[in-house]
Order: C-alpha cells, then sequence, then structure tokens
C-alpha cells in the first residue's frame, strides 16, 4: 500500500471584502503548487481578456441548468441575471488524486458545498477583520467610491460576518503572518484526518492479515 | 475581550500496547505543562506506593454508582470485579478555563466519552503500529511472559485495532518523532477550532456595535 496517499480537501474561505482573503488565497498557493483554485462556471459574457476555464468556464444558460439539474453543481447563485456555480467534476477528480481545491465563496455557497455529495472533506474556514473601522479603511481605501457604494459594501460585509458561526474556523485577521502559520498548521492537520486518508483501509487490511497469520 | 481565551480539549488517545501512545503521552506533557491527564475513579483497593488524586481516586462502590447514577462518569467500565471510570467535573473545570486533558483509554470508554456532554470539545487520536511483528516484538520484549500471556495479549491488541475507524484521525507509528509532530499539528489546530473558541461570540457582538455605530 502507498501510505502516502490521501484524499484532497474542499478548503473554503470565506470573509468580508477587506479582510485579507485573497491575499491568504495566494500564499497558500505559494506554499504549495498542488492546491488550485475551484474554476467557476458562468452563463453571463466573457469580458475583454477574461480566458475560458482560466477565469470562468463560459456555458450557456442550457447547459447550466443542465449541470444543476444533474447534480453536478456543488453550489450555484443567481446574480444580476447571470448564473454562477462550482461544477462538481473538476474537483471530484482532485480530491481523489490528493489534491485539494480552494474556494472563495460567501456563506451562501458555503452552505451549499457542506451539503454537497463532497461534504465529508469539505474544511470552512472564516476570516474575521480585526475590527470594523479597520475594514472601512480598507474598503474605502480602494478607490474614488462613493459613500453610497461603501455603504452598501459595508452592509454586504456584514450579512457576511452575520454567518460566521456555520464555519469548522474562524481566523482574526490581526497579522497576516500570524493568520497564514495558523491557515497551514489547520490545513496540514486537517490533511490527517480519517476521511482524508483512504490508504488506511489497505493498510489495517494488511494488519489483519498479518494478525491471522501470527496467532 | 480576551481573545486568547479558548476552551480546553478532551483528547482521547487509543491504540493497542506496543503501539507507542504512553511514550507519546509523555511527550506532549512536555511539550505543553497545561495538559493534564485524566485521573480515574476506582472501586478497587489502592496498592502499595499508589497516592490517591494522583494515580486514582479511591471511591467506595456506593459513591461510584451514585456518581455514575448522576451522569457524573464520562466514561465507566466493569473489570475484574472493580469499577474504574473517569469523573467529569475536574475535566469540565479544565476545559473551561482552557486546559486540555488527555485520556488514555480503549475503544469503549473512546465510544463513551464521544457521546458524553463534553463531546462537542472531543479530539480522538488512534496509534497504530508500523506492522503486527513490530507489535508482537514489543510485547515480547517487555518480560518473560507465557506464550499464551502473549498470545491473549495479542488478541486484546487485534480487538482494540479493529476499533480504528471511529477516531477522528489515524496515525501510523512508524517513526516516533514523525508521528509527535502531527500530532502536535493536530493538537494546535484542533485548539483554534470554533467550538473551542468562547471568546469569539463577544469578539463578534463587538464588531456588530461597532457596525451599528459606523453605518
Amino acid at each position: 500500500m502507498d501510505r502516502s496517499t490521501r484524499r484532497g480537501l474542499l478548503i473554503i474561505l470565506s470573509s468580508p471584502s477587506g479582510a485579507g482573503k485573497s491575499t491568504l488565497a495566494r500564499k497558500l498557493m505559494d506554499w504549495d503548487d498542488t492546491l488550485s483554485f475551484s474554476v467557476s462556471a458562468t452563463t453571463r459574457a466573457p469580458r475583454p481578456g477574461e480566458q475560458d476555464a482560466v477565469d470562468y468556464r463560459f456555458v450557456s444558460e442550457a447547459r447550466f441548468k443542465a449541470m444543476v439539474a444533474e447534480n453536478e453543481m456543488l453550489e450555484h447563485a443567481h446574480v444580476f441575471g447571470n448564473f454562477y456555480g462550482s461544477p462538481m467534476a473538476p474537483v471530484r477528480d482532485a480530491i481523489e488524486t490528493g489534491r485539494d481545491v480552494l474556494f472563495d465563496v460567501d456563506w451562501q455557497g458555503a452552505e451549499q458545498i457542506k451539503h454537497s455529495a463532497l461534504r465529508d472533506h469539505v474544511l470552512s474556514v472564516f476570516v474575521l477583520p480585526p475590527s470594523i473601522s479597520e475594514l472601512r479603511r480598507r474598503l474605502v481605501n480602494r478607490g474614488q467610491d462613493s459613500a453610497e457604494v461603501i455603504h452598501k459594501r459595508m452592509q454586504k460585509s456584514w450579512d457576511e460576518i452575520s454567518h460566521w458561526h456555520g464555519y469548522d474556523y474562524v481566523l482574526i485577521n490581526d497579522e497576516l503572518e500570524v493568520t497564514f502559520e495558523r491557515l497551514k498548521t489547520i490545513i496540514t492537520a486537517e490533511r490527517l484526518r480519517q476521511a482524508q486518508q483512504p490508504g488506511l483501509v489497505a493498510f489495517i487490511r494488511n494488519l489483519q492479515a498479518e494478525f491471522e497469520e501470527l496467532t
């Protein structure tokens, strides 16, 4: 038996925008290049420069609806007239060959993934800002947005934060390096979970054969 | 709020004897001196040199049965006419003040603890030997036991191994230092779980107050 065989994890990273999630995701990909981002499918038209299968999988509405009907979406949502979703097949392939997949989804997407066919392999982490004033500062600094736009973003951020309770781990992102170390420790441990170690079944079978031979 | 507040874990370490569990437990206590072993209560008489509240809590049968009836035992068993059990109160005190408690129990004890009132704070780890021949070698080396005694121990070991499936983590103890590193990583991560971070509730409440003030 190859004891190093493991199953990959579906790693959900959620947070309000401005809490540091994108930076953490980038650092994780640098740390372990077997990690990949789940590429979403969408029915919206590609924008200039967007590549199919890299930025999104661009699909027709009929195709999208068929995938949902066939239970081939881990999660999906309808936003401003377009559909977005995470196709199951590439994620299943990845985790069966021991590669983790990162999901940058909001709490509604996280809920759906946690109730999907791959639910036993989900690790969900919520990243909190150290304070609301810090979050606001980061949202304001991003550009010359109007007070109204910032107000809307703050409302959306709070809606996201208010669902912190559904996550396995909740990290307060005070200092990026500390949070990153914690995230790495969590992923390293979760990879060792029994549910992630399919090779154990064969290992135990070998122990049993040896036991029967020796006693 | 004191963000460093955490709840302690009930860390169950199970394994057949000879798989390295005691050495791992000792190394864990050296690593973190806030870790303590759960002291079992028993109705058997103290042996020479055994201290009450250190080796065991020595109690009468009436007292033991009352504790079971009052749901004050996390787990208990009847072995060769004597009762043994893990009292809940000291464990509850420890975990409420953020100290982890180690349990050296077999799969039956583990099952009971995992269904106890403190089940949300249980971390269960099973330690496997690299092979049955290695396990046998370690059992034989222990002393001048008869073939029959060794045979019985092997049967008991296999009974224990055959319940590996009920544990959160299963570690193959090939190399002690590697296993110990893994165990530390697992404990460090599990301490960060949302269920172990009661301070989060107050932290989120503060965020909400700040949000309402700022918007």
